[in-house]
Protein backbone atom coordinates (compact mmCIF):
# COMPACT_ATOMS: atom_id res chain seq x y z
CA UNK A 1 0.00 0.00 0.00
CA UNK A 2 1.05 3.59 -0.53
CA UNK A 3 2.23 5.24 2.60
CA UNK A 4 0.11 8.97 2.94
CA UNK A 5 2.02 11.36 4.47
CA UNK A 6 0.15 14.05 6.66
CA UNK A 7 -3.53 14.03 7.85
CA UNK A 8 -5.20 10.54 9.41
CA UNK A 9 -7.27 8.93 6.29
CA UNK A 10 -10.57 9.30 8.16
CA UNK A 11 -13.76 7.47 7.15
CA UNK A 12 -12.12 5.34 4.15
CA UNK A 13 -16.21 5.40 2.56
CA UNK A 14 -16.11 9.05 2.57
CA UNK A 15 -12.21 9.31 1.26
CA UNK A 16 -13.16 7.53 -1.81
CA UNK A 17 -16.43 9.15 -2.47
CA UNK A 18 -14.80 12.30 -2.30
CA UNK A 19 -12.01 10.63 -4.41
CA UNK A 20 -14.11 9.90 -7.30
CA UNK A 21 -16.25 13.25 -7.24
CA UNK A 22 -12.77 14.71 -7.54
CA UNK A 23 -11.47 12.42 -10.76
CA UNK A 24 -14.94 13.37 -12.65
CA UNK A 25 -14.69 17.07 -12.23
CA UNK A 26 -11.22 16.92 -12.87
CA UNK A 27 -11.15 15.14 -15.85
CA UNK A 28 -14.30 16.77 -17.48
CA UNK A 29 -13.34 20.43 -16.03
CA UNK A 30 -10.03 20.18 -15.71
CA UNK A 31 -7.77 21.32 -12.64
CA UNK A 32 -8.49 25.07 -12.60
CA UNK A 33 -12.32 24.63 -13.70
CA UNK A 34 -12.98 21.52 -11.05
CA UNK A 35 -13.75 23.55 -7.75
CA UNK A 36 -13.47 21.84 -4.33
CA UNK A 37 -17.32 23.09 -3.61
CA UNK A 38 -18.58 21.82 -6.71
CA UNK A 39 -16.46 18.55 -6.08
CA UNK A 40 -17.72 18.56 -2.34
CA UNK A 41 -21.34 18.58 -4.02
CA UNK A 42 -20.42 15.72 -6.15
CA UNK A 43 -19.44 13.73 -3.17
CA UNK A 44 -22.28 15.16 -1.23
CA UNK A 45 -20.44 16.53 1.88
CA UNK A 46 -19.33 19.55 2.69
CA UNK A 47 -16.33 21.85 1.44
CA UNK A 48 -14.55 21.68 4.88
CA UNK A 49 -14.72 17.89 4.90
CA UNK A 50 -12.77 18.03 1.85
CA UNK A 51 -9.82 20.52 2.98
CA UNK A 52 -9.77 18.43 6.11
CA UNK A 53 -9.43 15.36 4.31
CA UNK A 54 -6.72 16.26 1.52
CA UNK A 55 -5.41 19.61 2.36
CA UNK A 56 -5.52 21.64 -0.41
CA UNK A 57 -6.32 21.01 -4.41
CA UNK A 58 -2.92 20.28 -5.02
CA UNK A 59 -2.91 17.48 -2.59
CA UNK A 60 -6.30 16.37 -3.38
CA UNK A 61 -5.41 15.82 -7.14
CA UNK A 62 -2.24 13.88 -6.40
CA UNK A 63 -4.82 11.57 -4.22
CA UNK A 64 -7.29 11.37 -6.66
CA UNK A 65 -4.68 10.07 -9.02
CA UNK A 66 -3.13 7.25 -6.41
CA UNK A 67 0.48 9.34 -7.65
CA UNK A 68 2.67 7.66 -5.30
CA UNK A 69 4.72 11.04 -4.27
CA UNK A 70 4.58 14.62 -4.84
CA UNK A 71 6.28 15.29 -8.02
CA UNK A 72 7.98 18.76 -6.45
CA UNK A 73 9.39 16.77 -3.83
CA UNK A 74 11.49 15.30 -6.51
CA UNK A 75 12.01 18.59 -7.92
CA UNK A 76 13.19 20.07 -4.39
CA UNK A 77 15.74 16.75 -4.47
CA UNK A 78 16.85 17.73 -8.35
CA UNK A 79 17.40 21.96 -7.31
CA UNK A 80 19.21 21.11 -4.09
CA UNK A 81 22.72 21.47 -4.97
CA UNK A 82 22.45 24.08 -7.96
CA UNK A 83 21.67 23.43 -12.04
CA UNK A 84 25.06 21.42 -12.17
CA UNK A 85 24.33 17.98 -12.24
CA UNK A 86 20.56 18.37 -12.41
CA UNK A 87 19.94 16.12 -14.66
CA UNK A 88 21.94 13.56 -13.17
CA UNK A 89 19.91 14.16 -9.39
CA UNK A 90 16.55 13.90 -11.12
CA UNK A 91 17.20 10.71 -12.75
CA UNK A 92 18.84 9.66 -9.59
CA UNK A 93 15.66 10.58 -7.40
CA UNK A 94 13.33 8.72 -10.15
CA UNK A 95 15.15 5.38 -10.22
CA UNK A 96 15.01 6.12 -6.37
CA UNK A 97 11.13 5.80 -6.15
CA UNK A 98 10.66 3.69 -9.03
CA UNK A 99 12.80 0.78 -7.99
CA UNK A 100 11.28 1.62 -4.04
CA UNK A 101 8.42 0.16 -2.69
CA UNK A 102 6.24 2.84 -4.53
CA UNK A 103 7.14 2.10 -7.91
CA UNK A 104 4.08 -0.02 -7.96
CA UNK A 105 2.24 2.47 -7.67
CA UNK A 106 4.00 4.29 -10.26
CA UNK A 107 3.55 1.86 -12.90
CA UNK A 108 -0.34 1.99 -11.50
CA UNK A 109 -0.82 5.05 -12.29
CA UNK A 110 0.91 4.69 -16.26
CA UNK A 111 -1.20 1.99 -16.63
CA UNK A 112 -3.78 4.02 -15.93
CA UNK A 113 -2.60 7.19 -18.10
CA UNK A 114 -3.04 5.41 -21.02
CA UNK A 115 -6.19 3.03 -20.15
CA UNK A 116 -9.07 5.15 -21.98
CA UNK A 117 -9.51 8.24 -23.14
CA UNK A 118 -11.32 9.67 -20.21
CA UNK A 119 -7.93 8.59 -17.91
CA UNK A 120 -5.78 9.64 -20.24
CA UNK A 121 -7.17 13.09 -20.14
CA UNK A 122 -7.21 12.92 -16.07
CA UNK A 123 -3.21 12.11 -16.81
CA UNK A 124 -2.43 15.15 -19.12
CA UNK A 125 -3.79 17.32 -16.66
CA UNK A 126 -2.07 15.78 -13.55
CA UNK A 127 1.03 16.29 -15.83
CA UNK A 128 0.39 20.17 -16.79
CA UNK A 129 -0.92 21.17 -13.40
CA UNK A 130 0.82 19.30 -11.20
CA UNK A 131 4.33 19.07 -12.72
CA UNK A 132 4.94 21.55 -15.90
CA UNK A 133 3.21 24.19 -14.43
CA UNK A 134 4.48 24.03 -10.81
CA UNK A 135 8.15 23.09 -12.20
CA UNK A 136 9.44 25.20 -14.32
CA UNK A 137 9.42 29.05 -11.63
CA UNK A 138 10.88 26.17 -9.39
CA UNK A 139 13.91 25.29 -11.88
CA UNK A 140 14.23 28.44 -12.51
CA UNK A 141 13.50 27.71 -16.29
CA UNK A 142 12.79 30.63 -19.05
CA UNK A 143 8.98 30.75 -19.09
CA UNK A 144 9.28 30.56 -23.00
CA UNK A 145 11.31 27.41 -23.03
CA UNK A 146 10.38 25.52 -19.76
CA UNK A 147 7.52 23.79 -21.09
CA UNK A 148 9.41 22.09 -23.79
CA UNK A 149 12.46 21.82 -21.98
CA UNK A 150 10.18 19.82 -18.84
CA UNK A 151 7.98 17.74 -21.74
CA UNK A 152 11.22 16.42 -23.02
CA UNK A 153 12.76 15.45 -20.19
CA UNK A 154 9.85 14.29 -18.85
CA UNK A 155 9.50 12.06 -21.87
CA UNK A 156 12.75 10.43 -21.45
CA UNK A 157 11.87 9.74 -17.77
CA UNK A 158 8.43 8.56 -18.79
CA UNK A 159 10.17 5.72 -21.45
CA UNK A 160 12.21 4.68 -18.61
CA UNK A 161 9.45 3.73 -16.50
CA UNK A 162 7.88 1.76 -19.38
CA UNK A 163 11.05 0.11 -20.57
CA UNK A 164 12.07 -0.55 -17.19
CA UNK A 165 8.90 -0.95 -14.70
CA UNK A 166 6.36 -1.69 -17.07
CA UNK A 167 7.47 -3.62 -20.41
CA UNK A 168 10.82 -4.72 -18.00
CA UNK A 169 12.76 -5.37 -21.06
CA UNK A 170 16.26 -6.50 -20.86
CA UNK A 171 18.99 -5.43 -20.20
CA UNK A 172 17.65 -2.12 -19.13
CA UNK A 173 15.68 -3.54 -16.45
CA UNK A 174 18.14 -4.92 -14.54
CA UNK A 175 21.19 -2.05 -15.45
CA UNK A 176 22.15 -0.44 -12.34
CA UNK A 177 20.95 2.81 -11.29
CA UNK A 178 24.33 3.96 -11.49
CA UNK A 179 24.22 2.81 -15.08
CA UNK A 180 21.69 4.77 -15.68
CA UNK A 181 22.32 8.01 -14.18
CA UNK A 182 25.50 7.93 -15.99
CA UNK A 183 23.53 7.40 -19.71
CA UNK A 184 20.73 9.71 -19.06
CA UNK A 185 21.78 12.08 -16.83
CA UNK A 186 23.85 14.21 -19.49
CA UNK A 187 20.23 13.49 -21.51
CA UNK A 188 17.77 14.98 -18.62
CA UNK A 189 20.38 17.64 -18.00
CA UNK A 190 20.85 18.77 -22.09
CA UNK A 191 17.10 19.20 -21.81
CA UNK A 192 16.62 20.85 -18.70
CA UNK A 193 20.01 23.54 -19.27
CA UNK A 194 22.10 23.18 -21.88
CA UNK A 195 21.64 25.51 -24.96
CA UNK A 196 19.39 23.38 -27.66
CA UNK A 197 20.36 24.95 -31.20
CA UNK A 198 17.70 23.94 -33.97
CA UNK A 199 15.35 23.42 -30.85
CA UNK A 200 13.87 26.85 -29.83
CA UNK A 201 14.86 29.40 -32.63
CA UNK A 202 11.58 27.23 -34.76
CA UNK A 203 8.86 27.88 -31.30
CA UNK A 204 9.82 31.84 -30.42
CA UNK A 205 6.82 33.53 -30.75
CA UNK A 206 6.51 36.07 -34.03
CA UNK A 207 8.94 34.05 -35.90
CA UNK A 208 7.72 32.74 -39.61
CA UNK A 209 7.36 29.05 -38.03
CA UNK A 210 5.56 30.11 -34.54
CA UNK A 211 2.18 29.43 -35.98
CA UNK A 212 2.64 25.82 -35.83
CA UNK B 1 -7.06 0.70 -41.25
CA UNK B 2 -3.77 -0.27 -41.09
CA UNK B 3 -2.44 -0.94 -44.54
CA UNK B 4 -0.63 -3.91 -44.88
CA UNK B 5 2.21 -4.89 -47.57
CA UNK B 6 2.45 -8.09 -49.64
CA UNK B 7 0.34 -10.57 -49.94
CA UNK B 8 -3.52 -10.36 -50.28
CA UNK B 9 -5.74 -10.94 -47.17
CA UNK B 10 -7.71 -14.06 -48.34
CA UNK B 11 -10.26 -15.03 -45.76
CA UNK B 12 -10.61 -12.73 -43.05
CA UNK B 13 -12.06 -15.46 -41.27
CA UNK B 14 -9.16 -17.67 -41.67
CA UNK B 15 -6.46 -14.79 -41.05
CA UNK B 16 -8.13 -13.79 -37.61
CA UNK B 17 -8.27 -17.64 -36.26
CA UNK B 18 -4.42 -17.74 -36.92
CA UNK B 19 -4.08 -14.49 -35.39
CA UNK B 20 -5.05 -15.05 -32.34
CA UNK B 21 -3.74 -18.60 -32.15
CA UNK B 22 -0.45 -16.68 -33.11
CA UNK B 23 -0.95 -14.60 -30.33
CA UNK B 24 -1.34 -16.94 -27.80
CA UNK B 25 1.61 -19.20 -28.98
CA UNK B 26 3.69 -15.84 -28.61
CA UNK B 27 2.66 -14.86 -25.09
CA UNK B 28 2.55 -18.68 -24.07
CA UNK B 29 6.20 -19.96 -25.31
CA UNK B 30 8.21 -16.90 -26.75
CA UNK B 31 8.84 -16.24 -30.49
CA UNK B 32 11.07 -19.09 -30.03
CA UNK B 33 9.38 -21.20 -28.62
CA UNK B 34 6.23 -21.47 -30.81
CA UNK B 35 6.33 -23.13 -34.04
CA UNK B 36 4.45 -22.21 -37.20
CA UNK B 37 3.38 -26.19 -36.79
CA UNK B 38 1.72 -25.85 -33.26
CA UNK B 39 0.32 -22.41 -34.54
CA UNK B 40 -1.29 -23.75 -37.57
CA UNK B 41 -2.67 -26.65 -35.10
CA UNK B 42 -3.93 -24.20 -33.07
CA UNK B 43 -5.94 -22.94 -35.06
CA UNK B 44 -6.96 -26.07 -37.18
CA UNK B 45 -5.66 -24.84 -40.41
CA UNK B 46 -2.88 -26.69 -42.75
CA UNK B 47 0.98 -24.86 -41.96
CA UNK B 48 1.39 -24.18 -45.25
CA UNK B 49 -1.64 -21.71 -45.23
CA UNK B 50 -0.18 -19.81 -42.51
CA UNK B 51 3.23 -19.44 -44.52
CA UNK B 52 0.84 -18.53 -47.91
CA UNK B 53 -1.05 -15.99 -45.98
CA UNK B 54 2.22 -14.73 -43.75
CA UNK B 55 5.17 -15.84 -45.41
CA UNK B 56 7.60 -16.33 -42.32
CA UNK B 57 7.53 -16.41 -38.96
CA UNK B 58 8.95 -12.66 -38.37
CA UNK B 59 5.44 -11.01 -40.12
CA UNK B 60 3.53 -13.68 -38.86
CA UNK B 61 4.41 -11.88 -35.57
CA UNK B 62 4.20 -8.26 -36.28
CA UNK B 63 0.58 -8.72 -38.15
CA UNK B 64 -0.76 -10.59 -34.77
CA UNK B 65 0.94 -7.66 -33.27
CA UNK B 66 -0.82 -5.45 -35.67
CA UNK B 67 2.48 -3.35 -35.67
CA UNK B 68 1.98 -0.88 -37.67
CA UNK B 69 5.62 -1.26 -39.36
CA UNK B 70 8.68 -3.51 -39.52
CA UNK B 71 10.96 -2.32 -37.22
CA UNK B 72 14.12 -3.28 -39.40
CA UNK B 73 12.48 -0.99 -42.41
CA UNK B 74 13.57 2.45 -39.75
CA UNK B 75 16.96 0.67 -39.51
CA UNK B 76 17.23 0.43 -42.77
CA UNK B 77 16.53 4.34 -43.34
CA UNK B 78 18.40 4.74 -40.41
CA UNK B 79 21.83 3.07 -41.17
CA UNK B 80 21.55 4.03 -44.86
CA UNK B 81 24.01 7.15 -44.04
CA UNK B 82 26.74 5.40 -41.40
CA UNK B 83 26.91 6.47 -38.26
CA UNK B 84 27.31 9.72 -38.20
CA UNK B 85 23.73 11.20 -37.94
CA UNK B 86 22.21 8.00 -37.26
CA UNK B 87 20.54 9.17 -34.26
CA UNK B 88 18.86 12.13 -36.18
CA UNK B 89 17.82 9.51 -39.05
CA UNK B 90 16.57 7.31 -36.41
CA UNK B 91 14.23 10.09 -34.48
CA UNK B 92 13.32 11.71 -38.42
CA UNK B 93 12.37 8.27 -39.57
CA UNK B 94 10.13 7.47 -36.23
CA UNK B 95 8.38 10.89 -36.57
CA UNK B 96 7.72 10.36 -40.04
CA UNK B 97 6.04 7.05 -39.01
CA UNK B 98 4.37 8.04 -35.54
CA UNK B 99 3.25 11.51 -37.45
CA UNK B 100 1.16 9.80 -40.57
CA UNK B 101 -1.86 7.80 -40.84
CA UNK B 102 0.34 4.84 -39.21
CA UNK B 103 0.49 6.40 -36.11
CA UNK B 104 -3.27 5.18 -34.63
CA UNK B 105 -1.71 1.95 -34.89
CA UNK B 106 1.14 2.41 -32.98
CA UNK B 107 -0.94 4.31 -30.50
CA UNK B 108 -3.09 1.20 -30.31
CA UNK B 109 0.13 -1.01 -30.15
CA UNK B 110 1.39 0.90 -27.13
CA UNK B 111 -2.03 0.95 -25.09
CA UNK B 112 -1.87 -2.95 -25.65
CA UNK B 113 1.53 -2.87 -24.36
CA UNK B 114 0.26 -1.87 -20.82
CA UNK B 115 -2.99 -3.02 -20.70
CA UNK B 116 -2.49 -6.27 -19.24
CA UNK B 117 0.53 -8.90 -18.00
CA UNK B 118 -0.37 -11.20 -20.84
CA UNK B 119 -0.11 -8.33 -23.71
CA UNK B 120 2.73 -6.90 -22.04
CA UNK B 121 4.52 -10.40 -22.02
CA UNK B 122 3.54 -10.26 -25.76
CA UNK B 123 4.61 -6.73 -26.31
CA UNK B 124 8.02 -7.43 -24.31
CA UNK B 125 8.98 -10.23 -26.67
CA UNK B 126 7.93 -8.26 -29.69
CA UNK B 127 10.70 -5.75 -28.57
CA UNK B 128 13.19 -8.56 -27.74
CA UNK B 129 12.91 -10.91 -31.27
CA UNK B 130 11.88 -8.18 -33.57
CA UNK B 131 14.18 -5.24 -32.74
CA UNK B 132 16.72 -5.81 -30.37
CA UNK B 133 17.69 -9.19 -32.08
CA UNK B 134 17.87 -8.29 -35.38
CA UNK B 135 18.72 -4.69 -34.96
CA UNK B 136 22.23 -5.30 -32.63
CA UNK B 137 24.12 -7.14 -36.04
CA UNK B 138 22.41 -4.12 -38.55
CA UNK B 139 23.12 -1.22 -36.70
CA UNK B 140 27.07 -2.78 -36.50
CA UNK B 141 26.64 -2.84 -32.41
CA UNK B 142 29.03 -4.76 -30.45
CA UNK B 143 27.68 -7.64 -28.90
CA UNK B 144 28.24 -6.82 -25.40
CA UNK B 145 27.08 -3.31 -25.39
CA UNK B 146 24.22 -3.44 -28.23
CA UNK B 147 21.93 -4.55 -26.11
CA UNK B 148 21.84 -1.56 -23.39
CA UNK B 149 22.44 1.04 -26.25
CA UNK B 150 18.97 -0.01 -28.11
CA UNK B 151 17.04 -0.44 -24.85
CA UNK B 152 18.59 2.92 -23.99
CA UNK B 153 17.65 4.63 -27.29
CA UNK B 154 14.38 2.28 -27.49
CA UNK B 155 13.30 4.11 -23.97
CA UNK B 156 13.86 7.57 -24.98
CA UNK B 157 11.51 6.78 -28.29
CA UNK B 158 8.62 5.00 -26.46
CA UNK B 159 8.62 8.07 -24.06
CA UNK B 160 8.18 10.34 -27.31
CA UNK B 161 5.51 8.50 -28.53
CA UNK B 162 4.09 8.67 -25.29
CA UNK B 163 4.29 11.98 -24.60
CA UNK B 164 3.57 13.25 -28.04
CA UNK B 165 0.76 10.91 -29.13
CA UNK B 166 -0.77 9.23 -26.48
CA UNK B 167 -0.66 11.68 -23.60
CA UNK B 168 -0.73 14.25 -25.80
CA UNK B 169 1.05 16.82 -23.45
CA UNK B 170 2.21 20.13 -24.58
CA UNK B 171 4.25 21.54 -26.14
CA UNK B 172 6.12 18.66 -27.04
CA UNK B 173 2.78 17.36 -28.92
CA UNK B 174 2.58 19.95 -31.63
CA UNK B 175 6.30 20.57 -31.81
CA UNK B 176 7.47 20.81 -35.25
CA UNK B 177 9.60 17.12 -36.15
CA UNK B 178 12.54 19.73 -36.54
CA UNK B 179 12.60 20.57 -33.62
CA UNK B 180 12.29 17.35 -32.13
CA UNK B 181 15.18 15.53 -33.82
CA UNK B 182 17.04 18.92 -32.89
CA UNK B 183 16.67 18.13 -29.54
CA UNK B 184 16.75 13.84 -29.16
CA UNK B 185 18.61 13.28 -32.20
CA UNK B 186 22.28 13.80 -30.36
CA UNK B 187 20.54 11.46 -27.46
CA UNK B 188 19.82 8.98 -29.78
CA UNK B 189 23.36 9.22 -31.38
CA UNK B 190 24.65 8.86 -27.82
CA UNK B 191 23.11 5.78 -26.97
CA UNK B 192 23.61 4.17 -30.04
CA UNK B 193 27.11 4.94 -31.12
CA UNK B 194 28.92 7.42 -28.49
CA UNK B 195 31.46 6.60 -25.63
CA UNK B 196 29.10 6.12 -22.67
CA UNK B 197 31.44 6.27 -19.55
CA UNK B 198 30.18 5.16 -16.27
CA UNK B 199 27.60 2.80 -17.94
CA UNK B 200 29.46 0.16 -19.32
CA UNK B 201 32.73 -0.68 -17.00
CA UNK B 202 30.26 -1.25 -14.23
CA UNK B 203 28.77 -4.24 -16.55
CA UNK B 204 31.69 -5.74 -17.60
CA UNK B 205 32.07 -9.69 -16.18
CA UNK B 206 34.57 -9.82 -13.73
CA UNK B 207 34.59 -6.37 -13.14
CA UNK B 208 35.06 -5.63 -9.31
CA UNK B 209 31.42 -3.78 -9.57
CA UNK B 210 30.08 -6.16 -11.63
CA UNK B 211 28.13 -7.93 -8.93
CA UNK B 212 25.77 -4.70 -8.84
Amino acid sequence: MVRRTGRRPGNPDTREVILTAAREAFAEKGFDGASIRAIATGAGVDPALVHHYFGTKDKLFLAAMNSPLDPLDVLDEATAGGRDEMGARVVRAFLRIWDGPRGAAGVALLRSAVGTEWTTRLFREFVLTQVLRRAVPKLGLDPGEGGLRMTLAGSQLVGLAMARYVIKVEPLASASPDAIVAAMGPTVQRYLVDDLPGVFPGLQPGDDAGDH
